[in-house]
């Protein structure tokens, strides 16, 4: 298993240190998290227990984007492990300057926290501060500009195995404005590390260029074609304020084309699953009676989340603790 | 003991799963919720202690209407039972359609959380809400519109009964606006069930019309006679938006008429208590000396909400969990 | 050693019950705040444990003015002693009123805080609290008004000692606005009662009036004769509000002065340490390369910080419980 030759989410021992993207993991570090977050799920109920992994360490979400939804469920993995939760929305203090940035960064390691959780509107903010941070602070990207959205994937690559099994023989079908999606660039890279079946994406060309094809896709203008065969099958959130810079006629005619209707849902294999990150704006990107029908796993993806995200904290932090341990022997 | 044939706050065992309202409980029920309440107590200081009752479960607060007071009692109980809690403000995010509201509480109920404390301006709210949680999710109404406000009644039965022992032989009196009050709705189902030996409920016409009778209270508009041998005084809060729609002619003269001063405090048994439930207008519905003065239980009344509201949610929780177990037998 | 014969911030055995400035207090006092300190920092890395010494308890970090990187020191500190936390941001809520801010302690209070962690604008703000709360609670000034910050004072002493040793071998210097500075007034308490060598203020004289040498410290104009064999060199922030009401020119001008450079700091002694309460405002009190070079240990003071603030909380509430105890036998 060939590693890149430097990473920076990677300790020196090879070992994740910090989730910035999952661009350029390795195959093993995925599934590590997807079978740890495996372990953290009680079977009886499908619930998470709250377990001591980080009991004494300080997790910090430091907001730079408002998200009370990410926030929530990062808060929650957190408290399950028992960690201390500091809530940081930074967008309200006053960090418009770089050095101001740094500077709150500095203070909080200086206070001894142990994880940054990062949201920021701008692509690079994690992997920006994963390279400022002190060796004993691990970083995990909560979602970055266009860039990427690391754990959303993974927890969606845990609920397609739970609900499909293995990757290899499935096709997976990811429909919408890829072109602004992190959660779309974060799944690609996932599906394709964990070797799946085929992957096609589906879009406007406003929205979906010609070189998604460089990052393992097909890449498709054609809805109802591209839907054969499909066992899984992604829709993403059209976010209106693109809709307008992306010249596109209409919300309406966008629902005619790249609507998941339940028409639309019969071309694909009849058990084929229907995710979607949320939140879901119904009767634009997918319909109402899709959304809430029995092959939509949507809440299923959320309730995989907090086990997924537990996962990806105590691994890493359990990893820096190694790598320190190592450095002083 | 009858008990009605059915109630959406009991589980199929008849035991109390969401508290949503005073109303259509048994007293066995209130009762219960009042000695456990008893055994939070430190006898030797008055204080609650921190008890792993809820450890390992999530409790959200879901504030529709701003209220610093009783979140802050809620969350500091489920923290004394040493739940995790989240406080979430849902004015601050777009709830404004019902079909959004429920997708914000499916997304909660996937990230497991075990309880909503609810607080919304709309009457029928957390009834709502209750009929749409999954089985092992309890609802603890925390004051909705003007219908219900069921912890406050249970914490004023608590305190009236630490004050003046037995409920039959107290002739309990409540003043001002009923007409918008949730406390007072919930007081006078609470001291009825619990037996109450006489209720009196005093008020301007425009503030306390002639059907409050149904609810089982005597109906008087002239304060000072209604006083005589009171044991128990409870004044409501007096909003000031609702002045002008219930056409009073403003503060002075209700405080004239309605005021709870010293000298109508002399016409009352002399060893009876005040109580309001809290923030009060000094001046308007109480003279601040009498708020402040020896037979003012009001903070009291503060103290005792936190072992109550301890009681219920862990009362709650347990009937939740035996309900579920019962059910996999 | 003599004691005051009344300060309010102490138990009738003379311990420490709430800290409120450094003023008054005595030397043994601030040296236990000192050594317990030391015992809380884990010596193999310098960072503090969790520990359970107030376990149970509830800080109401209570704050009328707005100051995040406060308020998440006080916030870690208390929940590395396993306290809970309730975050309570006073300027929202509608305080305006004398009589409705001892309201709101009444009722915190009531719901069995134990602690209050005090900001405030107004000076003398937490000396009010502190006389008007319950003997099982004690008092913390986070910095009222322009009075005093006295743990920021405590934790400078902390670090001092750590990089520098012996304070009364010490020559120290307090540079810029001391007029407005809370901070300056507790340091130059703190280093009076703890011994120093030699105290040196500097300042323009709009904001370092004569009348500081009172406080037990030289008082001086002209920055670089001051700065000859200094050990420690601490800068305070300017506040940009304060520049128009002190008539100052401008802060190119208060920079060219009084800002400390690195031709500056070749003046002091070649091993000196320079500090900064944060956040610095780099090119007007100090050069930025100053604030992150090897002298600085404007960051260190921040780690320090978490350990004292512990320090604090942990007598203060230990000395409450042991006067209770007394009382009651």
């Amino acid at each position: 298993m060939s590693r890149p030759i430097f990473n920076p989410q990677l300790t020196p021992l090879g070992d994740l240190r910090h989730l910035l993207g999952i661009e350029g993991l390795g195959r093993p570090i995925l599934e590590e998290i997807l079978s740890t977050a495996e372990t953290l799920v009680d079977s009886s109920n499908g619930t998470t227990r709250k377990v001591p992994l980080l009991r004494g360490k300080t997790v910090a979400n430091l907001f730079f984007e408002n998200s009370t939804r990410t926030r929530t469920t990062f808060e929650l993995a957190a408290k399950r492990l028992s960690a201390d939760v500091l809530n940081i929305n930074v967008a309200a203090s006053a960090t418009s300057k770089g050095e101001t940035l740094l500077d709150t960064l500095r203070n909080l390691q200086a206070m001894q926290c142990d994880m940054f959780v990062v949201r920021h509107s701008a692509s690079g903010a994690a992997h920006f501060i994963a390279q400022h941070v002190e060796p004993h602070i691990s970083v995990i990207n909560a979602g970055d500009g266009q860039h990427a959205h690391p754990t959303q994937a993974l927890l969606d690559m845990y609920a397609i195995r739970k609900f499909k099994g293995d990757l290899s023989q499935l096709k997976v079908v990811i429909i919408g404005d890829l072109l602004h999606s992190r959660v779309a660039r974060s799944q690609i890279h996932a599906l394709n590390i964990l070797g799946v079946g085929e992957l096609v994406t589906v879009g406007p060309k406003t929205l979906l260029p010609e070189h998604f094809r460089e990052l393992g896709a097909r890449v498709e203008h054609n809805l109802d074609p591209a839907l054969a065969n499909a066992d899984v099958i992604i829709t993403l959130r059209l976010q209106r304020e693109r809709m307008k810079s992306a010249s596109l006629p209409g919300q309406d005619e966008y629902f005619q084309c790249y609507g998941l209707t339940q028409r639309r849902l019969q071309l694909a294999s009849p058990d084929a699953i229907v995710m979607h990150p949320g939140p879901t704006n119904r009767g634009v990107e997918i319909e109402a009676s899709v959304a809430d029908g029995p092959q939509s796993i949507i809440l299923d993806q959320v309730r995989c989340g907090i086990a997924v995200r537990m996962a990806v904290m105590s691994i890493t932090m359990g990893n820096v603790e190694r790598a320190l341990h190592e450095n002083k022997q």
